[in-house]
């Protein structure tokens, strides 16, 4: 089995597991205690703080160890907003944050706190003078991941922490994709991470709070982590995370062979693949995470497929069972998410994994196609809809709506494809859809076959009791 | 080192170190995704679920695993609260409960909802009559200890349960100190538990909701354990506490074993060392637990001498470093709180492991004694106080007032019983103090030297700028 999905979790990295098994015996009792046993467990968490501290680069004690990195960023979020209550209650976020950060402004907003999302690019990069534009008067924090999860895009967290300086707002940095890998980017007020992200065990975040940095903790407190994280201290994967990023920080050189590797997937996977688009920034990246789409195919059953044939990877498609709308984050790019592969590599990856992984993948793909009824490129090969558009007579109105009301993703971008072919070039075609995918992935389909994408309208005008009508103008003979 | 403290953390049982290291290798993938390691990480959490739902006598469904035991406490205790707020925002909690709970109900109050206190007889026990006459119509939840971590008394919980049937109201039963030990009492709502009390690893919680419970996660959630617990689940440790939970209840025989032991201490400490009062109940009580008190002891000084002499066990008293004011529980009970020690015996302990200890503990106490000044019963020995009372003329005032203002338990006691022996039999003594722990001790000390306590007041009319003054009679020669 290949495993290509550490931006999930990595494997354990063997200095964590010497760490974890060692201080199982070593640091098992209360740090809190006065005897011998506690001392020795409290010496091991202020040496792990001590150790994490330094490649965080911050103080020992504005570091709080957290039970995960969802748990920190929860802490973090909600704790800074409290802080600064009096100041307003604003939360200004980048559109592609991970879900945990994205949550913690929905218990904000629950509250009656506001929330400005700031949009990305194609890239998924945000601007920093727009990102500069959402801070007002009454922000009382931002938040910006040092690096997105899903497509590997670097943000620009230094420039956007100058933006937040000469505002007055803190700024949170979620560096769970990039801490252990890349340098911590200057300027943060609050940093979270995760352990298992960087090879260390489950169970750790990080939680680091500058100490100018007004701070509230709004959960129920207790003497531990300096107020901030209740509960018992989990000394045993405290010490073990700590071991093993100041270990994966001193392996970091050996990114520039992934980098390069990714660099390979990037150019290979079109020119293997037809309809593939690759998403992400390709310079400002990060080293081991590159990420692409597939048109007509169906999300889960290509990383099935994929998994038969040796290779773990992730989606951010809707057409897996674990969620049922396209990731947030290929939305706020507004890239295609159908067929969605996210691949990112392991230290000791080699070129022959990557040539194994390029072999199988057109073949999958294919497969997967070919079961969707798509071979090559889709052409009109079934029978009229049911529903007949208003006809010519109305010069606005499609020639043709093709009902694809009940079906999912990625089956109604792929009965468009086979029925554009039906109507005349300049005549419009009118999708039915009540799959969240299709808002989505219509125009880019429009955009990657040169059709063009007219909006969406409400599905009712065309005789439908839910979803929307995406309107496709047909722009040339074939799709 | 004889570690006689398991009520903190137990040492990790062997089954669980087995299981963690194993899983670590198998269970390192994030259960959420569809590849084969992540399936894998999936089938164990599902087997540790329905394992550790065994013992707890619940559907796996209905047990959720959380980070940590104060994490369970507060997820469940404010997740009910919220699920029942068109009930109304009371909550009952008996007064010994854990402090994970009396924050939780903490934070229930600052967000505008109400706590009432049951309290408890001098064996720290509810009565099911009283907990029953504090559960009104808009009570949403209660919540009671299955025992006492402080003292091991086994708290009616059984009867508490079918009095929260009768009046509507869910109960939340803290397991901490039972599951694993004891059989899992029936009739709650809500079960909560930490799997380090038991032998498991840190990082594991665990937080049981019965169907028909209202519940409503106040925590921003994510899709991870039905909503209730957000963050990656950390699997290899939640096998290992699962693993080490079934091995620790199959041993649960030998417990028997501890109670001797208990039996043993409870006999002897009293025989051995002067001026002591074991607390908690004799009969309905945890098997491997007791606590005692010894009168003109500094706490911390005794712990410390206890961890040079080879044993490690805890302390309630204020006078440790980590606190300032006496164990709430202690307080409850309303029972002697200087010179504190919990003793709390691993599976395994021996006879002369006990002899050991009890051999060690009177020389120990003698000394702390000695440099606090005490010797055999305490007598006046000191110069007289600078601040002298109001003088006979006034037949309710003290014919000696004792300053121990700015003085820390013991001392404000080892004061009193050094210079009553100054006033004539009938006549009274008033102690100046700012100690928290005076208001508990003083009276404590009346009742086990039979003298008579008259009671509290402001240490003002005494000339004292703060504290309180502390009025006892003395009632026969010597003390």
């Amino acid at each position: 089995m290949t495993y290509f999905d550490v931006a999930s979790s990595a494997p354990l990295h063997p200095v964590a597991r010497q760490a974890l098994v060692a201080a199982l015996e070593e640091g098992w009792a209360d740090p809190a205690r006065l005897y011998r046993e506690g001392r020795r467990a409290r010496l091991l968490v202020d040496a792990a703080r001590e150790s994490a501290a330094e490649v965080v680069g911050c103080r020992p004690d504005e570091l709080s160890f957290t039970s995960s990195g969802t748990q920190a960023v929860q802490l973090g979020v909600l704790g800074a907003l409290a802080g600064r209550r009096r100041v307003g209650r604003r939360l200004v976020v980048s559109a592609v944050e991970h879900s945990s950060v994205l949550h913690a402004g929905e218990a904000h907003e629950a509250a009656g706190g506001t929330v400005a999302l700031v949009g990305v690019d194609r890239m998924g990069r945000v601007s920093p003078e727009a990102f500069a534009g959402a801070l007002t008067a009454d922000t009382a924090l931002a938040c910006l991941q040092s690096a997105n999860h899903e497509v590997g895009t670097v943000q620009p967290v230094a420039a956007v922490a100058e933006e937040c300086r000469k505002a007055g707002v803190p700024l949170l940095v979620d560096a769970a994709q990039s801490l252990g890998r890349l340098d911590v980017p200057p300027g943060w007020s609050l940093l979270t991470a995760s352990a298992h992200k960087w090879g260390g065990p489950p169970g750790v975040g990080l939680l680091a709070v500058r100490k100018r940095v007004r701070f509230a903790p709004v959960w129920p407190g207790d003497e531990r982590e300096r107020g901030r994280v209740p509960g018992f201290e989990n000394v045993p994967a405290v010490v073990a995370a700590a071991a093993s990023l100041r270990a994966v920080r001193a392996e970091a050189a050996r990114l520039a062979e992934l980098a390069e590797l990714v660099d390979v997937i990037r150019a290979r996977v079109p020119e293997l693949v037809p309809d593939v688009q690759v998403v992400g920034d390709p310079v400002r990246r990060l080293p081991h995470l590159v990420t692409f789409s597939c048109l007509y195919v169906d999300g889960e059953a290509l990383l099935s497929e994929l998994d038969r044939a040796g290779f773990a990877v992730s989606s951010g498609s809707s057409c897996t069972s674990s969620t049922l709308t396209p990731s947030h984050v290929l939305r706020a790019m507004g890239v295609l998410s159908e067929g969605n592969v996210r691949v990112s590599l392991p230290l000791g990856t080699t070129r022959a994994d990557v040539d194994r992984f390029l072999a199988v993948l057109p073949e999958v793909v294919r497969g997967v196609r070919e079961r969707l009824g798509v071979s090559g490129p889709a052409a009109s090969r079934t029978e009229p809809s049911g529903i007949e558009g208003p006809g010519p007579a109305d010069p606005q109105a499609p020639a043709l709506v093709v009902d694809a009301l009940g079906r999912r993703c990625p089956l109604p971008v792929i009965e468009l494809a086979r029925r554009i072919g039906e109507v005349p070039a300049g005549s419009a075609v009118a999708v039915l859809s009540d799959d969240e995918a299709a808002r989505l992935d219509i125009p880019t389909w429009c955009e990657m076959r040169g059709q063009e994408y007219l909006g969406e309208r409400p599905a009712h005008e065309f005789g439908a009791d839910r979803g929307s009508a995406y309107l496709v103008r047909r722009v040339e003979p074939g799709s």
